[in-house]
């Protein structure tokens, strides 16, 4: 059998979010980030959702490494729980992503594993994949793509990335070094596509800067800036801004002040130990020389921004003259709950920027011109898009076209469907596994579909309906031990009109009792029950989940 | 005690939807719109939510009409509710408005009332209101602002508009008369706020129509449209390009039909008959000879285009260079479900157009500029923002205040807080009602807020957690008539701990169940027992409802 170097993305296609690529090569495999996603509305009771790793754990031993880009929870935060169950030989990352991970993990976890801190540019050979790791400008610093090398040849994985020409930490995107490689040609390439379809080339993060200094300069009292924690840049603005207007920052909230923290430790973050002061100080203060920096950019019911508009906030209640900047855009889905707090924070008075047009926030991401300027530096032979609901993925393919690459070597794979490279040449996978696992406390469903999870679909149709409950109590000679009880949760009878539906409720589940114990098999009464009680509620009620217990004394 | 006439909002105030508007003066009430509003996700169960409407019901005998804008179920939607119990002398509006009215109501409940059609500029006296209807453009033809005249003063209601200047119908907004009777002066304007903070001018219904023309003139096969099936403007644009193409169109869905057969009759939509076809009849043709105008610009479950994403739809199967265009705008909340019909689309072999920079859609309301326009007609006294989420009002306000109207007469009110006119001088009332109705099936909750409903915090609570029930059987002397029963819904024990689980439960309720059977009162039981279970199951999950039941055997 011929050699294949394998390349299967086992998230991050077709949908945004829990990003991870798995790689075989000889015997060897690698994974590229392994992220997560926060579940649909209807998912109901799930807290993340992350890739289906069951290809992972049949081949357990074979995982020589795992490979992250950067530090966003969309390409690291599953680890924690696939680790739980897999352990790679070394975890390979640049400094502050392995930070962010680590400070993810628990410590007994974290102090069984190996990590590695790789540096821009550096070649690391692990099994049979040799990687490379190149800078790229991303909305977190130290992210990498990543060139792997085998016998079959070369591909590059952008990760996430925009061409940002003036980055706030001068970190230039690492286009020498391609165009350096791209000399002896590159195989594939595999770019993120979650802006395809927009047009242009997404703004840099100056020009953010230009905004945020413009707002608050002209501020008349406190600013109150909510951002990722994540987004080091971002704070990065805030801090010289304020610096530059003499206003000193407090950090609100555990995140914000871990990723500054681990940020500050490594030098990706710059603040002077005078311009910060204690949310608990901030009083002390003329409000003109005070800035806040918080989260709650999506309306998360527990975070500093949330708590400030429904005046739960221990540190911070709002008064007349107080700017709230949302530096973000809200992930779709989320734009009722961000519209909710924007609008709670202009009752309580503040001012707040939260528009489009108020400039305070660019994509990380690259846009259709970003996409094109890559293909033009990698110049591969074969593009593949990846990082993308379907809708991007077909915008990317278009631009690939449109840069000359063959139609018939632009592919669209899904999650569990990949490609294999062999001699320079590539083809198509059958797929190996599909779904995902949800996750919900400590416990994870495998779910290839989502009705495979019963739990899941009850939930929603008691979501919608509430249950009532019929508890017959039956003596060993099988006569009613007491009256038919019934209960109901999440389910209320049309005013005026109860007594008689129970009555009549009863008298049927009587009825039926009384037929089956005659029989004297009480095998499928349960099913009998549900349906003529719910055919009676039918008549004047949407019925809910219907639940019978006929239990006979032993 | 001196006559006031009071203007009280009951809806569409800090909300996009069920708009309404109280009136009342010497004793008479009248009613402007009466609409309804989708509930938001977490409102398990509900089907929409319309305006609090008790002061109305205590009043019943003062209603002398209701008035009518225009026919957008956020304006008339919660009419068939409300008719149900209270009956007006009259209710007022054009002639399309009153047809798609009666086109919602139960055809016993639309026999008991009295409907008159009014005409632009009519005036009629109704009790002691005197109300004259204006012309103005919005999405959907026949729409009016209403000047309400009473002895205190002359206000003006704009409805919901745009200032379109090239209405595809030709009946322009009736600037003339407006400026007309402003030259008496208006004491107060209440207008529309939707796109408050959005900069400029709103866009032409007709700079669509160019968009349209450009993709369904290049299109190789099938053009289908999704648009709200109220947009006669945007349906006869459509039409009108089909017609140009040689195309004919089939209208699918009944919504879509029936909005089409009474603006045809009423002349509002023009539609040569050989320009139509059935659509059971669109597989005879060239496909380039096909338009299909559906609805589903929402991703609603049952609609056709959603039907059509899901391969579900019988007369419409999607093939490759089939283009469909969503020609509206996702409602706040529905952007996630839009998207997933988009990508499915996509998935299928259609490419979409869904992109605002596609040109496919411009919104019906005032953005800054048009506001600013108004109130430079109208030249109002006191300016009082409606039609709104919070943050809409504030821009709305901000826009007066650069018109000059002094800040003290402009108003921020609230639903159920209204103002009131006298002589010329607006101020401000206490509120008389507050909360909103729910609407489920044909059950009514009046609620205050949203705690108010047991049961819909109950539905929330088995939504993310699930239930487990506990039944414990007593014979007459307190002894167990059988083992403890338990049942879970939408709930799951960790796997492999399921059997030692509840058999720690079961022991527990025993222990319990025997210390109260001493005492001899099991008056508190359940809360016992569901504090213990749910302690139990907290050591290994997040626990669920818990429902127990003691019954004794009688």
């Amino acid at each position: 059998m011929k050699n294949e170097f394998k390349i299967i993305p086992l998230g991050g296609i077709g949908e945004i979010g829990k990003n991870s690529t798995m790689l075989e090569y000889k015997g060897d495999i690698a994974v590229i980030d392994f992220g997560f996603k926060f579940p649909p509305p209807d998912l109901f009771g799930v807290d993340f959702i992350i890739p289906d790793y069951s290809y992972l754990l049949k081949n357990k031993n074979k995982i020589k490494a795992i490979v992250l880009t950067h530090g966003h929870l969309d390409h690291i935060g599953g680890l924690r729980f696939l680790l739980e169950e897999v352990k790679p030989s070394v975890i390979l990352g640049s400094d502050l992503t392995l930070g962010l991970v680590k400070e993810n993990l628990p410590p007994k976890l974290k102090s069984a594993l190996k990590f590695e801190v790789v540096k821009p540019r550096e070649t690391i050979k692990v099994g049979n994949f040799e990687f490379t790791f190149i800078t790229v400008t991303h909305s977190i610093p130290a992210s990498f793509g990543v060139v792997v090398k085998t016998d079959e040849g070369r591909v590059f994985f952008t990760g996430d990335y925009k061409f940002d020409a003036t980055p706030i930490d001068g970190r230039q995107m690492d286009i020498e070094k391609l165009e350096e490689l791209s000399k002896d040609g590159f195989d594939v390439l595999f770019s993120d596509s979650t802006n395809a379809d927009e047009s242009g080339l997404t703004g840099s993060e100056a020009i953010v800067g230009q905004s945020l200094f413009k707002i608050m300069e002209s501020a008349p009292g406190r600013v109150i800036v909510a951002t990722f924690s994540t987004n080091i840049h971002r704070i990065q603005q805030v801090v010289d801004i304020s610096e530059r207007l003499g206003r000193k920052v407090a950090f609100d909230g555990r995140s914000i002040i871990e990723s500054v923290k681990i940020a500050s430790k490594l030098g990706y973050l710059k603040v002077k130990d005078e311009s910060v002061i204690e949310l608990s100080d901030i009083s002390a203060l003329p409000k003109k020389m005070v800035t806040i920096v918080t989260t709650g950019t999506q309306g998360e019911p527990m975070s500093g921004l949330v708590r400030i508009s429904n005046g739960e906030h221990n540190g911070i209640k709002i008064t007349k003259g107080d700017i709230v900047i949302i530096s973000a855009d809200p992930i779709p889905g989320n734009e009722r709950l961000v519209s909710e707090v924007v609008n709670k924070l202009f009752k309580l008075g503040a001012f707040v920027y939260y528009r489009k047009e108020d400039g305070i926030h660019v994509s990380g991401h690259c846009s259709q011109e970003d996409i094109r300027f890559m293909i033009d530096v990698v110049k591969p032979k074969y593009f593949v898009p990846v990082h993308g609901e379907y809708k991007h993925l077909v915008y990317a393919k278009k631009i690939g076209e449109e840069e000359g690459i063959p139609k018939e070597n632009i592919f669209i794979v899904e999650n569990g469907l990949g490609v294999a490279l062999s001699n320079g040449k590539l083809r198509k996978l059958p797929k190996i596994s599909t779904g995902e696992v949800l996750v919900e406390g400590n416990m994870k469903f495998p779910v290839k579909s989502e009705g495979d999870l019963t739990h899941i679909g009850e939930r929603k149709e008691l979501a919608t309906k509430g249950i009532l409950l019929v508890i017959v109590f039956l003596k060993k000679n099988r006569e009613f031990a007491r009256p038919i009880h019934i209960e109901t949760r999440g389910f209320v009878l049309p005013r005026g009109q109860e007594g008689e539906i129970l009555r009549e409720i009863k008298a049927e589940v009587e009825k039926i009792v009384k037929a089956f114990a005659k029989k004297g098999d009480f095998g499928n009464i349960s099913n009998e029950i549900e349906r003529s009680v719910k055919s009676i509620l039918k008549k004047s009620v949407k019925p809910p989940m219907v639940i019978s217990s006929v239990l006979t004394e032993k």
